[in-house]
């Protein structure tokens, strides 16, 4: 209850749906939305439309794009075999700003996770496999997040190719780059000691 | 950049200019939106167009309705001598959910500030002024908040009606309900010491 007139007070209901934000953030975005009408609350109005029609999951790699196949299962130049294997389309994003991964991904869409009942057949699993096989993979590249659940799919996406000529490997696990020792996890510290390096 | 196809680019830079959402939020917003589209993507452009097309300010008091004037400066019920002085739209909203007070609002648009230069013409001062002659006002509740821009406001709109017949009051300040001592600032319990009430 917001006081506010119907449209308006449906509107904040929608936006307080939104993950980062909640009643009254929704109530304070709201009122910044109408104040910059023409500006921002138009736009974002037609831009919303626009990716409703556009946006699509790639039937590859359920990366999203706005065709069937998205850009990098497109590109031919992607195709090194290599593929890294993500969680979730925002953990591809975050590879690709990096800017230094040249091959194609995978999308799992989430984690094994015995609590939840996910199973492979949940994930995009059976299909990373044919994949391996029908874009002639040579490596499988495991970016998972350090969690359980991902370091459980981890071991179990590493026993789908045991046995196979196709090498998995994952993200090493250490200090992260800028960060100091003194504000880092017990884990984290034990992990990068156990994989130190000759310098 | 986010490698994300244009379109989606073009909704997470939008989305980002919202309050309380960064580049980040606003990637795993739009993330969110697409994986809901039916539900959530369509609904909330759908209620943005409704919003931006709906949407005024009261000609009379600066709230935001859906024509010239308001519900609350429409109703007849609401003109019961008192006015209630707010900064924002947020603050008349907050006041509303309280639903204890019955009269209406005045909505300034902002404080009054030396150092970002808004003087009371920049404010809706002149309105309130005439306002409380034509609109026969015999209180006017100063809701303003607490900082020192909005207690500067408070003495200066408090001078405007000195002489006349107009009855300046403002909220109490004090102990939050609920609030615990241990975790008020100094300036709330010095303020609620000086204003103790017998029991």
């Amino acid at each position: 209850m917001s006081d506010a007139p119907r449209d308006i007070d449906h509107l904040i209901e929608l936006m307080a749906k939104l993950p980062g934000l909640g009643p009254r953030s929704a109530r304070r975005a709201v009122l910044h939305l109408i104040k910059k009408r023409g500006l921002l609350l138009n736009p974002l109005a037609d831009a919303m439309h626009a990716v409703a029609v556009s946006a699509r999951e790639c039937l590859n790699c359920g990366n999203i794009g706005t065709s069937d196949l998205c850009e990098i299962c497109q590109s031919e130049k992607r195709a090194n075999g290599e593929i890294c294997v993500v969680e979730d389309v925002a953990d591809l994003w975050a590879m690709e700003r990096s800017q230094v991964f040249k091959g194609r991904y995978h999308v799992l869409g989430g984690t094994l996770s015995a609590l939840d009942a996910v199973g492979p057949e949940d994930l995009r699993i059976p299909k990373l496999v044919d994949r391996v096989i029908s874009e002639e993979v040579k490596e499988v590249i495991l970016a998972l997040n350090a969690t359980i659940d991902g370091q459980t799919t981890a071991h179990y996406l590493a026993e789908q190719f045991e046995g196979s000529d196709v090498q998995v490997t994952s993200l090493a696990q250490g200090v992260p780059i800028g960060g100091e020792l003194d504000y880092l996890d017990d884990g984290t510290i034990s992990a990068a000691l156990k994989a130190r390096k000759s310098v």
